[in-house]
């Protein structure tokens, strides 16, 4: 039974160099729109349920672009908000085997969204028409009045029985120096609302500052994930382990911690076309997972290959539908489908 | 010296979405004219032969760009008819690492080559103008017409002293549900008409249902080929065994029976850019290497190298010449040559 | 206050050769999805109303693309039913100053729309939600079964008292030979139920037979719609007279026939860039001003000026808004806003 | 003998929508970088000075890109500064015919120019590396630490001897509600420092405020603008009228009034291709006329005719040689040049 | 009856910048293979002859290029010669309005074609597959070698009974300082071999010398055209007045002499796309009108259509059909055909 | 502390068929300008020094879209000299997996660089502005008049004290039939005036035909660099041992010879986007490595980082700055950096 699923995060412009020259060769970008919130929202419209973004975007041509995009990404309009002048964007230059790729943002701290004012959205109106809310640790990071609007959907969504869903998705560069400290807190508010959350032993050490004697990756899952779900009374905490290889591989393993035991998917090796928004397909093929009602494992493998295969998709934004990333489990590669 | 060699079969628009994006999510085509006679003929032409076409296109824009293209490709106008309105087309989605590829046809069974009349090839006419002619199983599975076309032609240029070619080429979704009984005869009756037929295993257990206890591919072929040949009377059968790795790269090995005799090419694993196409390029080796006489082991070689050349070039259509094929079946992977 | 707006018909793929190179000469298209009905639709959406689409598109990578691009156009995908497997196409080369541009079709009459079942839509269930739904004589030149969902659709509006608005829209080639004979009691149907109708003085000529002793076009128009609008009970009657020019230049004037009295719009002359749907941009016009109760001579500038913008845009669809429409009916020619 | 010329001024991204589509249609963007101050300078390097611009790029792939960008113009980069981490830019969707074109800009008032602190410019070392300075009235509206800039640098130049050009260049959106009001004071300091001032009659009567009973603008002009000369003391006051037609055709007549007596350009009627920037080739046209001791008319017949070819060109930067500009002011428009 | 028609020239690389940037602003180019011959003989091949190009090609990537090219264009190969190492080609610039195009030539002394050796062509076996021989005077400026083929060929042509065309096409560029002068004899050596020549006015006068008192150009052309065909025995004289406008039209008329009459097309007025190879659509009308039998109005008509068509055209080479150019001569600009 | 570096050098336009098609399918190609001497130079830029390029450029659209690309790549102007007509082309059909790419040259011996005359260059004025000059054999196989120039510069630099490097870079299609005896005393002459060296054992074999009896690379090496710095008094000697693999990687490993001793680079093996120019990326650093004192080790090291590097970046020219080599020296691949 599809489910009402609504990603509440900001809606950035993605520049990109095409090919793989750099800003300074080119003379051409193309250009999308994306964001943490439209990628999990999009990719669960596509896997058969109704996904809806909570944003706020500017009146003026870039807001209509961004508007058109969404709904041809398959998001229903419904609860988008128009106001303010700005948009955030990015310059994405593709990286290319030993050179990695290079993202420069824009002022996005007055964006329509970050500037969006205490009664731009509705929140008990809002939960009543969602079942699951989306939320990431890159909005968390903004500004104190972004904070305030996420922690009042979550709680509107929880009061009205909905699941909240966070992905603590830390980025150094927004939190600036000592981010760490000033995110703990920030992270802990959001943890104690979510039911499912997206992380991985990383963020239990540096985020939250917990403590570890492991060394090995694995190790430090094992002791770190059950204490951080214990501790703020999540019930499904999710994520990745990444590695990327010298020759446009990457490779992947994705876990799934619940009721007290871990879950993994195969580790899958692939070649890579578009890295950047892999992670949102990861959530999003937990999120169904879970909604459908898979075992476990079936879930982090499901969850997994929708990752691997958001790896060879124009654009952040994941593009398979169920069956795509069904076949992606079971079969060896196939041929041209003709 | 040079041959005389048509190809019977249609030609169909190619429509292919640059790069990796889909086609929901692109605005432009490339596009271009293909099909498995037009790719033999232009190979062969490249390989220093006269290359036909013996086809029918609509007398509009389209035709008129089929028409030019096939000029282009080097196969000399003489045997092109013009009637109809309709030309088939496909769209194709380049496939990247763990995705695949994707075709999806339009209506073809109206195009001018599936609707041409009885009268529209006159066979003894064309017969006297051809060494060999080349047929393939798709043509076979559109519809009585064409059929009647093939065989008829078939006959004719074995009047003449002609040889024939047929590629077996069954491909499901032409033949739909219980296809395999329905293409039996017509295969049956193509392969006692041909001297030089493509095919493998598969075909064999498929399509003419012969049965075999072997359960590994090479051992299949060596039991099946041997029967087939005999069964129906053919001179040279000839083939290829692919594997599609996971890292954009494809294995292939072809294989060469007459004179009761098989022969093998090296097992070659190379990096693909364009599949579609290259099974026609061991086809256009494999008659380019019985013309010019070479032993058994060097065609297979020399079709196997002509396969796995056409893997690199954009487009349906082979485009090396013999000294391209014959570098790559003897050198190391060169530098820049300039 | 918006209406909802319903347009029936199939929606066509267009392949359009960029700039002005011929199709023998280009080797990529640019590709949107339109049609008449898509056109109407969008531009009302546009315009502030809820836009629908009722039409069957194919269960493939095409239908998916096809729904996505009306998404983004912002109609409402509610009604769009999936079932079938080809879409019609067509192919556009643009033409320029003293050479016409050129459209070349392949055959849509297997079209899903066109091969629609008897209980492909649901019509009483479909006009519960429609305040508004529109038809236009390409749907009527396909066959039995279209023209049967379009005049039992017709008809379950009309039941639950909304407006019919059908756009005569005479295409001969698609009529055949003795077509203004097969095609008169057709539109002779449809005008019966219609409400208001988009026609001029041709339509009434040839399609419905109806005489004149008057050559001029005005004379003509003044002649005959007062006559059609008698005859079939109809209570708006609108159109459009264009002369082409020489130098990449149109001229355009707009008609509207309403309570027994003419009103029009100034005759414009304006740079073309894209002609193609601009008679629909016309027509939104005219549903709008009604919808919006503006006089008639209003109501004939301002679909007059839609129409004269629709051609400044690229592609089928109109894009204005009633902002900038309104401004191009009053500022002279601005110059960049910035 | 070539001068030393700098211009003050931001650099901003221009992001332009290929052809005739907008943001809401499209999919790529061509980007360049530009500003007053960067055409100006370019424009007189063209013509055989030494151009410079004295601004601050962040220290980004952005800035990287703009630094190339503006040596590829012939800018040299002595006196680029680096620092901050915005630029600021705007997107660009052509008009065509009746649409006018429209710009679409991002927050630029946390770009790295317009954040420049106190001591990012050494005025007096500046002063010395420089015959002729150059300000617009876009950067007088950013804020009080650009305008103490300006001011500081036009002292400088001044006190070394050299000259000031300031071209008023109001913009409205810049300056907001009561924005003449405000800008006046700016204004007519910046007047009081210049030698050559770009200005018509509109800036006399709205930004200062100053009354006419004249209603015919080239009467206004000859009334208000000696009583700017006059008021403020400058040497060279010159401007343009431009009018623009229905037929992607714009017509424009350039004056320059000096030593007490207006000079005025033929009237120019042409087409026009890119629109952006042609101002500033007219007042590049001034400068280099003045600099070369050109009689009052030519200098504005010769302003005109580069600002004319300005509009034949892509981009917002004038690419003109002189001897183009000479070339269009004497001959008929001339066949291909082979 | 169609013709075997072959021309005698150079094949040229163009590359073209897309759009109206300058080579310093782009960074690609659209390449096609030109040059008169290549025009005339494509030109006629479209109106039904067969069109052969008699011409040298580097045995390289280029010529392969540029052989496939010529297919393209319906040029039939058989008289392509291969061998020598480079191809001339011109970087071709836009013009727009005011603004004129531009072409840079590299180095085409060494080319294929004018590196040619005496034995490069068997003029005797040529002549005999040849009803129709096309030379141009840009041929005529390249070397001693070329003339002495161009002669040869022609002789060869009238032994035969064939028809020798030439068209004067004086280039200053070409010919160098003091020009005239050496052209001279050159010049009347082709015109006393041809039937068939293309020139006006201005070639009487500065290539041949002959005097006037006349000032208008009609006036020249009604007394030096006469003498000029008495002098050299001419059958066939025509050519064009071209006028250049401002607003990217341009104005052509064209005249026939035959028989001691003059005859001239209506002065036609028409927007310009791309003006390159116009002249070789006049001179392919002209012969076809001649082959034909046309009455001399109807192929000066027929000619000054193919020109005009040409100029809508994109690339050197004239695309239209002999319907296409019939349409152009008796219809107003028509709407988009579907 | 940065240095003086100028290169002497032919400038080429290099013209690239985008993608992966042929010349022969293609109709697009993209270009820039390149050349050791250009590469070299704007790679030492890139890494903090001055870089200028004493070559002669045409006086033309072509030289003026090559100085601009010059600047924009940071090429300082001060020692381009502009003469002349022509400019050497290369075309560049990019190679896939098995499919080498390949190279064809225009004719390049009548470029402006190439018929520089003997007054072209005063040798003194620059050898003043220059701590270190670059040659390169191509210049070298030239033909005397540009030899003369090489050496006198040569001379001029030691003459004041800077310092000479010699890139080998044998051609032997440039140099013909018996080349390595005509070419070894012109390598001898320029050995004996260079103070840093590139080359490796394939050089002194062939070129300067010393014998061995070794047949190991290295040991070839081994044996032979040292024997050719103690004969021609060489300071320092560097050059790469390359293979190309099969997959579109190729592996690498550089060497440095100085004081009597070799230091090895790791030998590297990378995925290669673009091949050409990455032997001036080597060049590069081992000549920032020498100039900022690095130990023999860590410059080759440095060396070959930034030769892979080079083969990652669109272009000839590389383009990395000093942080993103020692990043790809120490760092395993990178995510993307945002």
């Amino acid at each position: 039974m599809p489910k009402r699923i609504a990603a509440f995060g900001e809606v950035m412009m993605r520049l990109q160099v095409p090919g793989y020259e750099l800003l300074t060769q080119a003379s051409s970008l193309n250009y999308s729109f994306s964001g943490t919130g439209v990628n999990v929202s999009a990719a669960l419209a596509r896997l058969g349920h109704e996904g809806y973004l909570i944003t706020r975007l500017p009146e003026n041509a870039l807001g209509d672009a961004a508007a058109s995009y969404l709904r041809k990404l398959g998001i229903l309009p419904n609860f988008l908000r128009r106001g303010g002048k700005y948009m955030g964007l990015y310059f994405l230059e593709n990286g290319f085997g030993a050179r990695p790729g290079r993202v420069t943002y824009t002022n996005r701290l007055e964006s329509s969204f970050n500037t969006a004012p205490a009664d731009a959205y509705d929140y008990e109106e809002l939960a009543k028409g969602i079942d699951i809310v989306h939320f990431c640790g890159i909005s968390l990071a903004m500004n104190d009045a972004v904070r305030r609007h996420m922690k009042a959907l979550a709680r509107a969504v929880k009061a009205q029985g909905g699941t909240v869903v966070f992905d603590c998705n830390y980025r150094p560069a927004h939190w600036g120096e000592g981010g760490y400290a000033l995110a703990k807190p920030q992270y802990e508010e959001m943890l104690g609302l979510a039911d499912i959350v997206m992380m991985n032993e990383q963020d239990a050490m540096l985020t939250l500052g917990m403590p570890t004697t492991e060394t090995d990756r694995l190790a430090q899952l094992a002791e770190l994930i059950p204490a951080v779900a214990r501790r703020y009374g999540i019930a499904v905490v999710a994520g990745t382990h990444r590695a990327i290889n010298g020759d446009n591989t990457h490779s992947l393993q994705g876990y799934l911690y619940k009721d007290e035991a871990f879950a993994f998917s195969d580790k899958l090796t692939f070649a890579v076309y578009d890295r950047i928004g892999a992670g949102d397909a990861y959530t999003s093929g937990i999120v169904h997972g879970e909604l459908q009602g898979f075992a476990p494992e079936r879930t982090a493998g499901f969850a997994a290959a929708a990752a691997m295969l958001a790896h060879t998709i124009a654009g952040d934004t994941p593009m398979s539908s169920e069956r795509d990333i069904l076949r992606a489990m079971t079969d060896a590669t196939g041929d041209v489908e003709r």
